[in-house]
């Protein structure tokens, strides 16, 4: 097969397939999501086998645990899978929004219209659900998509593509809504992301290893989420229950998760009140502290900390800590430091509060809250394609509204202009 | 002056300066755009005179007449800038907004605030005034910029520079919030398109070439303003006195505009009745019709259009000139040839007029208006950096609010993921 002319007709059937998308109505989207996840329910003996390819070739290939994990369909998560299409079809649709329509002097009446972003391209490893859940969100917010999945995942994806073109067609909205690339040559992710005149955007999910090499070699803007070095920054007038509460849900909850602190800053007039209590908790929950001097002074147990360390996402048992003057240094070193995903503040203090939120440039600022809220479905928008921590564009969590673009529109009656 | 080096610097300078600018309070913003206007007023003949200093230079060198013009400063253009330096400082503030705090049923209470977002690099020609525009809208909204303005323009934007420094320094924020590139090394524009640690956005301003000269090279995201192939459609519902009206509006009132319609649609049934005398209005105005096969048989005055006509933004006393079936031929039209700028219905019909606003996919749509109105000024924004033509992030007349991001904020009392 040559990958560029497969790939050149697959953009072409995209950008075909996302005018229709644009003006699809939202019963029509949502017959498609529902008859999807029917489908997939209905068919999840075949999927189980087509799953069972892919991991036989997987495990001769010598892919390791983790990763085998990821590739694992179960029942359950084949009735997850169904689960997230019916919930997304529960979602308000977000096309067609209009917002804002004020006159201008002039006579004209000007608003926004929220549109589809047009065609997403979605690049993601071995992770069938990822399939599933991309193709929803694309699906409900009118856009159309290629997904192009880890090459391990190839049977069960093309499986599930099957499943997802029913329920397409089921509701009258064309196949190439949804392509999944056929080929697991990787020059098709090359052309891919350099398609500029078919593809609008570009959302890789998946290590930061596999986002940097996209972000870099794209020529289509990139949608991107790279490491989560999250913060707790403990203030000189933290409440004590609230801190130990907090940094104990936010490190120890779970330890993989981008949303996860991977560092703690506790001001030095409380260190030696609530660092060794804390520290204790946490060697209590398995962690590792690697340390400033001051930290290790305070808490034998703690190793020394490098300054690598304090730029490090360890998604491991380990947190780094340091012990800071106050609220400037803390704000100084999350602002060198950190990947601008989340961070927080444990304070009772209002000033300091409203300081910490305008001034920590991250894409979740919290106060008195864990930083394991940092997530789609916590914030209400539905469900994620992922989390972006760049400026433009979405940042924070990507739901439905991520995936569109806000057009103007102007109503007139004959207007001129002067 | 080893460039390299140089750009580097004025990098790290630019995103410290953002921090401080990240957290300016908004009198403190204003007051420095207002001494720059101040300023601006009070030095007009050393301005008048640094720009006799390029013009010369440039003249020597035989610059064409429509560059020299847009290189020339006046009194009046002096004044100009500080009025819009004003008109900036009386804008509200989009910084630190904070809108959609609502309760979730975990108990954090969740939002978006306003920031900026950070550093913005902007290129563009031999256009003094640019300068200061820039600069004004970049203050106020809490970002660093670092200017490229074109080397003809270098002494006067040397000391549009000195003033700019002059009105941050009366209100304490710090010189390098904004930073005029001192030198005309053609090798600043690729370290300032590629220096991602320091640069968040580029924002070039000028011709077609320009920008996609930049965005090629550009590892930076980019606003871009690329042509403005701007259409109107004059269906078969339109009134006629309306359709005439608009047609005339959006084609002639200037030739040279973004905005200004470089195509019309006629939808047939009305193209006998209505474009003979449309036709007859534009060729009084002196504008040469590039017409289909029908439009040539209607309007004997008619050029045959190339296909490529269709896709060509003029900038000059010409129009391609189609008839169209109807509005699904008009849209499909719009939607294959358009730039995705500005384009109008002319129609009574109320399906029709909502399904364009729906199916066009350009960064305006309208209905019965001219499309001379795509215009931040005209829209309410107060002032425009330019207008997008991309769907990501900034999509129409950029304003202040284009040049800042939302981040989530996240309150709560303890609350930690359960």
């Amino acid at each position: 097969m040559d990958i560029k002319s497969y790939m050149h007709n697959v953009g072409v059937e995209a950008r075909n397939a996302s005018r229709a998308m644009a003006k699809a109505e939202t019963n029509t989207k949502n017959l498609a999501l529902t008859t999807i996840a029917k489908a997939i329910l209905r068919e999840k003996d075949a999927l189980l086998a087509a799953n069972q390819q892919d991991l036989a070739a997987a495990k001769a290939a010598g892919m390791e645990a983790a990763m085998l994990d990821r590739l694992t369909l179960t029942e359950k998560s084949i009735a997850t899978m169904a689960e997230g299409l019916q919930q997304i079809a529960s979602l308000a649709d977000p096309i067609g929004e209009i917002s804002d329509m004020k006159y201008r002097p002039s006579g004209i009446q000007i608003g926004k219209m929220r549109v589809p972003l047009g065609v997403i391209g979605i690049i993601y490893e071995a992770r069938p659900n990822v399939t599933v859940d991309a193709a929803g969100l694309c699906i409900k917010s009118g856009n159309a998509t290629i997904l192009r999945g880890g090459s391990e995942a190839i049977h069960c994806n093309q499986a599930l593509a099957k499943l997802v073109h029913e329920g397409l067609a089921a509701a009258g909205l064309p196949k190439a809504a949804v392509q999944v690339v056929e080929t697991t040559d990787r020059a098709a992710v090359g052309e891919l992301i350099t398609m500029k005149e078919f593809v609008d955007v570009i959302v890789p999910r998946g290590g930061k290893g596999l986002i940097e090499r996209i972000s870099a070699d794209a020529r289509i803007p990139v949608i991107k989420h790279l490491d989560g070095n999250c913060h707790v920054y403990v203030d000189d007038e933290a409440d004590f229950e609230k801190a130990i509460r907090i940094v104990e849900n936010s490190k120890t909850q779970r330890l993989g998760t981008c949303n996860t602190t991977e560092s703690l800053l506790v001001a030095r007039s409380v260190s030696h009140s609530m660092l060794p209590k804390i520290a204790e908790m946490l060697i209590s929950k398995g962690i590792e502290i690697r340390g400033c001097a001051e930290t290790c002074a305070l808490v034998p147990a703690a190793k020394k900390a490098s300054e690598e360390d304090f730029y490090t996402e360890y998604l491991d048992a380990i947190i780094s800590c340091k012990v800071v003057e106050g609220l400037d240094e803390a704000i100084a070193h999350i602002n060198q430091h950190s990947s601008q995903h989340t961070e927080a503040i444990v304070t009772e203090n209002y000033t300091k509060a409203r300081r910490f939120l305008r001034e920590v440039d991250s894409s979740s600022v919290m106060v008195n809250a864990s930083t394991r809220f940092a997530d789609g479905f916590e914030y209400g928008l539905g469900a994620e394609i992922g989390i972006s921590t760049d400026k433009l564009h979405a940042r924070g969590p990507v739901g439905l509204d991520g995936l569109t673009s806000l057009k103007y529109i102007v109503l007139g009656d004959g207007h001129v202009r002067a």
